[in-house]
Parts: C-alpha cells; sequence; structure tokens
C-alpha cells in the first residue's frame, strides 16, 4: 500500500485561531463559538481545529473585525453593528433600528441575496461574513423612571450605541458609551438613567433590576440582531473546498442553535426577573411612533451621501415591507391567537 | 511514505439513497433534501454520497419512513405525522393543532430535550430524527365557501389529514383522505368542500382560487411543520463520528434554509394570489375557540391510553406556556408595531 495523496491534501491538518466580540460569561453569545468549533473539530476528525477566545484575551472585543482583517487571526465571532464607526453600513449586517425580525433576517440572507450585498462590501475589509447566531428580538432596556411619552426622552442618559443611539439623539437622548461592566453602578449612582443590553437571559446576570425597574420592550432597534463569523478571505480562498463547506454547515448549526438557546432560555429569565422586581413596561405609541419617524430621517441622511449604504438599505426595506404583508397572515394570527388561548387557560 | 489507514478509516467512500415524501414539483420540500445532500457530498468531498429520491421513484412517498425501518433505504425526508395511523405520538415530532411556532419547535428540539424525547419513540422503528426543515406556520386551506360561525363546519367535506382531522370531526366535519392530483377536481366538482395543503407558494403551483377562492388563516393545527431527516440506527451507528456529525450540521443547514425559502417566496405568492382571485378570510374568533377546544379533548382521549403521547405532549404544552408568555413580550411587541407602520407608510 502507498499513501494517497489525495485524500492527505484534501484533510490537511488546519489550526485556526477565532476571537469573539464576547466575553464567556454570556454562554448564549459565546456559547455560540463554542458549538462553532465543536461541529468543525467533530467534522473533520479534529483536523481542523479551531482555538476560540473571549474578548480580551488576545484581542479587544471590539476589535475582532479588525484583527480578522490584518490576518492577526483567521476568523472572528462578532456583531457587524460594532463597526458603525468605520461605515454606516455594518450595521446593515446585524440589525438596525425598526428592521427585520430573527427569521426574516435570515430569509434575506440565505435566500434575498442578503449575505452577497454584505460580502460584497466587506470585501474591502477582506473577510467574508457566514452567519452564526441570532439574539432574536431584544428588550428595550432598564429604565430609572418610566417613559410615558416622547418629552421623557428629553436629556435621558441612555447607555446606547450605533444607529438607535444617533436616531434618539434627535428625540433628546444623550447616549453614553459604557462597557458591561461599567453600567450597574452608573445606574446605581445615577449617572445615567436608561441602559440597554440584550435581553432577559443575558441581563439578569447583571441584576439592573435592583437599580432601573422600568424593563421596557421591544428593543425596536434589534428585531433580531445577527451574529456572525467573519473570516478572512485569503485564509478562506486557501481552504480545502470540503473545509470551507464545513464551516458553512457548522455556522449554520451555531445560528440555529443560539437562537434556539436564546428561546429556551428567555422565558425562565423573565419570569425570575419579574419576581426580583423587574416591571415590565412597553413603549407607548407615541414613543415608538417618533422613534420611527426619526429612524427614517437618519436613514435619509445616510443615503444621501453612502451610496454602498443606501444600495443595501434599500433592499431591506423593499424585502421587510413584503415580509411583513405577509407575516400578518398565518404567523402573526397564529402567535396572536396562542397568546389569547394562554391567558385564558 | 506509508498508507494512513487512520485517514482512510476515517473517511470512507459511503453511498447512501434517501427517499422522501414529497415530489419534485415542491421546491421548498424537495429542495430541503437537496440542499441536505450537496451539503454532505461537499463537505466529504464526494466520499460520502446520498442520491436522493422524490416521493414514488423507489418508495411511496407515505412509506418512506417504513422503508428506513426495514433498512431498504438508509435513509428518508419525511414529516412525522405522516405515520399518526401506527401511533398519534408520530404527530408530536412534525406539528399539532395549537402547538408550537417554527421557532419554538427548533427551541424544543434543540435546546429543551425534544429530539431526545422523540428519538426515545423513534428507537423502536429503528431511526434517530435529525430536523431538516419547516415549512413555517401553513395556511388554514381553500374553502368554497365562507366560514362565518362553527356551525358552517357541519357536514364539510374537508381534506384534511391526522389529528387536525380528528378534531374537527368533533365539530361535524367530514375530513377527506386525497392525494395532491385528486384535490383539484374534487373541489371543482363539489365532491369536497375545501383542502388544506401547505402555503401561498406551494398551494399557487395547485391552483385552487380558481375553484375555491375563501383562503382562510391561520392553519392553526400547523404553526410551524417540522420536516426531519429520519435515518437507520444501524446505518447511523455504523458512520465514523465525523459523518455523524457532517449529517447533522448539513441537516442544520437544509433546516434554515428551508424556512428562508419559505419566508423568502410566501409574500410573493400571496399577493400573485390574491390577484388571481383568492380571498384572505381570517377564521372567526368562535371558530378558533370550538377547534382549541375540541383539541384538548382529543388530548386528553388520547392521553388517557398513551402514556408515550402523555409524556412528550405535556412536555410540549408546559414549554408552549412558557413560550408564549416571553413571546408576548419582544417578538410580539416588535412584529405588531412593524405590521402596523408598513399599512400606514
Amino acid at each position: 500500500a502507498i499513501a494517497k495523496p489525495a485524500i492527505a491534501q484534501s484533510s490537511p491538518e488546519i489550526k485556526w485561531r477565532l476571537t469573539s466580540s464576547f466575553p464567556k460569561s454570556l454562554d448564549t453569545l459565546w456559547g455560540g463559538a463554542e458549538t462553532f468549533v465543536k461541529a468543525v473539530a467533530e467534522a473533520t476528525d479534529n483536523k481542523f481545529q479551531i482555538q476560540p477566545f473571549a474578548a480580551g484575551e488576545i484581542v479587544p472585543g471590539l476589535a475582532a473585525a479588525d484583527a480578522v482583517t490584518n490576518g492577526t487571526v483567521e476568523m472572528c465571532q462578532t456583531a457587524s453593528y460594532y463597526y458603525v464607526g468605520k461605515d454606516p453600513t455594518f450595521a446593515l449586517g446585524s440589525a438596525i433600528p425598526f428592521g427585520l425580525n430573527t427569521r426574516m433576517q435570515n430569509s434575506w440572507m440565505y435566500q434575498h441575496g442578503g449575505s452577497k450585498l454584505l460580502d460584497d462590501f466587506y470585501a474591502k475589509f477582506k473577510y467574508i461574513a457566514l452567519p452564526a447566531g441570532n439574539t432574536t428580538c431584544q428588550m428595550g432596556g432598564w429604565f430609572r423612571k418610566e417613559i410615558k411619552d416622547v418629552a421623557d426622552l428629553q436629556g435621558l442618559k441612555f447607555r446606547i450605541a450605533g444607529l438607535a443611539g444617533r436616531v434618539l439623539q434627535k428625540l433628546g437622548v444623550v447616549p453614553q458609551q459604557l462597557a458591561g461592566g461599567d453600567i450597574y453602578p452608573a445606574l446605581e449612582k445615577g449617572t445615567i438613567d436608561a441602559a440597554e443590553w440584550v435581553g432577559p437571559y443575558d441581563d439578569e446576570k447583571l441584576g439592573f433590576q435592583k437599580v432601573a425597574p422600568y424593563y421596557y420592550y421591544p428593543g425596536w432597534w434589534e428585531g433580531g440582531t445577527v451574529i456572525h463569523n467573519f473570516i478572512n478571505i485569503d485564509k478562506w480562498n486557501a481552504l480545502p473546498k470540503a473545509y470551507q463547506q464545513i464551516l458553512r454547515s457548522a455556522s449554520d448549526t451555531a445560528n440555529v442553535s443560539m437562537t434556539a438557546k436564546y428561546d429556551a432560555d428567555n422565558p425562565g429569565a423573565v419570569r425570575r426577573l419579574v419576581a426580583a422586581g423587574a416591571q415590565l413596561r412597553p413603549f407607548p405609541q407615541t414613543v415608538l411612533d417618533a422613534c420611527f419617524k426619526a429612524s427614517n430621517e437618519v436613514y435619509a441622511e445616510i443615503s444621501a451621501s453612502n451610496p454602498e449604504f443606501k444600495k443595501i438599505y434599500d433592499n431591506i426595506v423593499a424585502f421587510r415591507s413584503d415580509e411583513y404583508l405577509w407575516w400578518q397572515v398565518a404567523e402573526y394570527a397564529f402567535d396572536s391567537y396562542m397568546i389569547r388561548a394562554r391567558t385564558r387557560s
């Protein structure tokens, strides 16, 4: 018998590093990276090993994408909207105010050309992006005082980033940038008035209900926030085609399992938070209307000077309109009935 | 250099056959099988090849699972509820009246132990089940006359199968069994009064709006119907662990992409159907309430004599209650606002 070079070449031993934008304490988000690297290792008999690093271990969380551009690491797990400072187009890859819900995000990326549009944009940063998770619809955050009308937003110091911060600025909010660990003391001292994080299960770990009990919904700026694997394009192109497919399907595994985990873990968390003093509040209709109007103004401003943003944004908005035309028929009617039936029984 | 038997053993050349319960004309459902086998072939450099066969090519569509039990084929793509004639527990694997929506199905199976419960049941039929698609919430079907109250169900000859047929029988409906191709002429002649199929994109191919224009929603018996890959347990156990993982992730790829395709294709179809004469109608609240009550009666009857059904059903119902407690907060509030905003703008 002689060696089989074809087999040896198609299944080479490869070691990569993945840097994540998320800490290990967020087992939802970080758990997605673990699920992904495990699926890749098992599918290749441990020949393709990707070592995952949490935010800050080798690269700061918000520098993850830069590390992929530079080739410091082969790939990262991140949220595209962290990089809106470079270009607001990045927001379109994860979530925008009044954007798509979780399933619509997948449908747009996988079946409506969304991933292609995003990859065309990401090319200048030297990576491709595989959908690899979703936080599901987030909450609107924790507030020390109730928000009863648009006037209550005036001067509100709200820990919120990205495009949503820019939208809320139009309504008098003063957006604050704070790392996760600094939010609780700032809310406690009253240095800030409100803070948004993710949803019940992730928020519960930070105990905000003790210092800012009004827990608003929905997080209209995060209807279904996509988590991506960004992969350096040169490293991607150098892989055997089989390994590329294994990365794609392992990302799909991470995507479906992260969404499933949020859906499984959030109900218990919301129950416990309410028992611990959180007071659930829907944003008033007047506030949502003002935010929707301000969002459209922001989109018009950006689109006027950024044709790449405009191209992808217009595609999303047309898709969103079609989606909700249909969504309100079977899906929404089913959920509506089930919600009513639950409270009756 | 000498041969590397470890590598040769871990990537053997394997050929399997997959028989589907679906015809090639349904590119949504059949497309899931194509997506799956392509992902497996690409991930293994064509060493693991699964040849897919449409319903009837080698095995009749509704005998797909039996062919896996018997080892005639290694695996099939099917909907578990096709086999309720053997045991109503099969319905719990795909969809039951007033059950879970699409994301909840995934969450239950992947993260709440649902797949484990189902596999324990499927073991006696010698297969395991990997989730591999979802039709999303289906429509309630096509009716020759409007359904304005529960009394309109009396004597209604409705092409509908499974548990939903049994539920509707309690309200006077006479369930009819007809293959897909026989439905149109039966509706045209008035031999039957109504028929359910899937949702807009799949239904459009059959042209029912010409002979039964009232298109009801939601399909309360199919809130998010799961499509599974059933795999013969002996064939599964004989696979290298790497190939097992590749089958798992390729099934996840099929799952997320089928859902995404339904979400992408249904909006255009519902538009075209309405333009062609379909008249969308929500089931009246009184009808839904009567069907919900009748469903719970059916569940109680089956549970009284079938402990395996009861065990899994009780697990689903407890999960459903938790899910909708949370769902009505962020997800539903977000969708509600987006639906209202769409019609305003």
